[in-house]
């Protein structure tokens, strides 16, 4: 299957701009394009980053759809998500939507472990009373972050914050974390399913598009 | 990852004992041991059969826990999925859920392909405006008919009826429907996702627990 991998960041770094696509590639055995929106070297990380990003992704989107099967807009916020949905005949994914509706299906508690004390809308929406949330005045405030030692660390003491306040399931609430694959070495230590956000999507896509797909890989 | 699978209906046919095991193997690299509950060789069908199986499952849950990494409880229903978790340390996931959480993260409306007009709990319950079923008094009534070419048509004709009603997505509202593969059929002959309700199950387990799993398969 041939996926459209929207990244919600702008980067010229080549093996950044194909960390999301290369999980996927080798989780799911899919044929990952990579492209990114121009002028957010940050990504998304408050409203107005996410404002600006919307319609650049619903731009990559018909773009994009003539050569994919499906579409994965790469970012826990979703931005623009509906409008890409109306814009194309594929189907769209979310990274944040499909990584709550992943943790969900786990029991008790979810703990988001995102930046800082901010949680993506998509996320805070579907998982209602069972969220659970630190609140972390000095943690990491944009994405590109967790591609620095002190993000890590900080990534990693947070979601032992979480487990330690009861979280038995940790959802990765910032796709940034996926581009370090942190999920992996949170699940070693942790001891507790960890979600992480992009192979959640393909999950999703795996589950109904393409479940056959990984024999052919 | 080593998968326990709880299969909610009693067969001593092992190609079908094993039918959901093999997919979840093929498609994700699990390595599944599949039991089945005693005394329902029709499964779970109404509420009477859903209360006479939680038991059963949980039982199951018990005794297959100390040779797992996770479990699946293989039915669109759930049954015992709250209590199986208090009763187990490891992951539990139920087909139902899983495919509910699933067909959320695509787009529009969710057309339900399950047994006549019964739709299980955990898929009525999650997705809430968006769901479409069709009144059916002629459907299948009880999983296992899945298995005989007169369910198989009944399904193929409840499909086509969903989609022209305006489903963007369609939901297998029961694990019968795996065991004959039915969603890759769909997929090609309606040409919109089609939740397989025991792959989204794995997908789950793949996006949360065991995302390089498929690497070593």
């Amino acid at each position: 299957m041939r996926v459209g991998l929207i990244r919600v960041l702008t980067t010229s770094d080549r093996r950044l701009l194909h960390a999301h696509g290369r999980l996927l590639q080798e989780t799911f055995g899919f044929t990952v394009t990579s492209r990114c929106i121009f002028d957010q070297p940050s990504g998304v990380y408050d409203e107005a980053s996410l404002v600006a990003a919307a319609p650049k992704v619903v731009q990559l989107a018909r773009e994009m759809a003539a050569e994919a099967d499906a579409l994965i807009i790469s970012c826990a916020s979703d931005p623009g998500l509906a409008e890409a949905r109306a814009a194309v005949d594929i189907p769209v994914i979310g990274a944040g939507s499909a990584a709550a509706a992943a943790a969900l299906t786990f029991g008790g508690r979810i703990g988001v472990l995102g930046l800082g004390a901010h949680v993506p809308g998509p996320i805070s929406d579907s998982l209602g009373e069972r969220m659970l949330v630190i609140d972390r005045a000095e943690g990491v405030e944009t994405p590109d972050a967790f591609l620095m030692p002190a993000g890590i660390f900080d990534a990693l003491a947070a979601a032992h914050m979480l487990v330690d306040a009861g979280a038995d399931v940790i959802v990765q609430a910032s796709t940034g974390l996926s581009s370090i694959g942190m999920a992996e070495v949170l699940r070693h230590r942790l001891g507790v399913p960890v979600v992480d956000a992009v192979a959640a999507a393909g999950s999703m896509l795996i589950s109904a598009v393409a479940a056959r797909e990984l024999r052919k890989a």
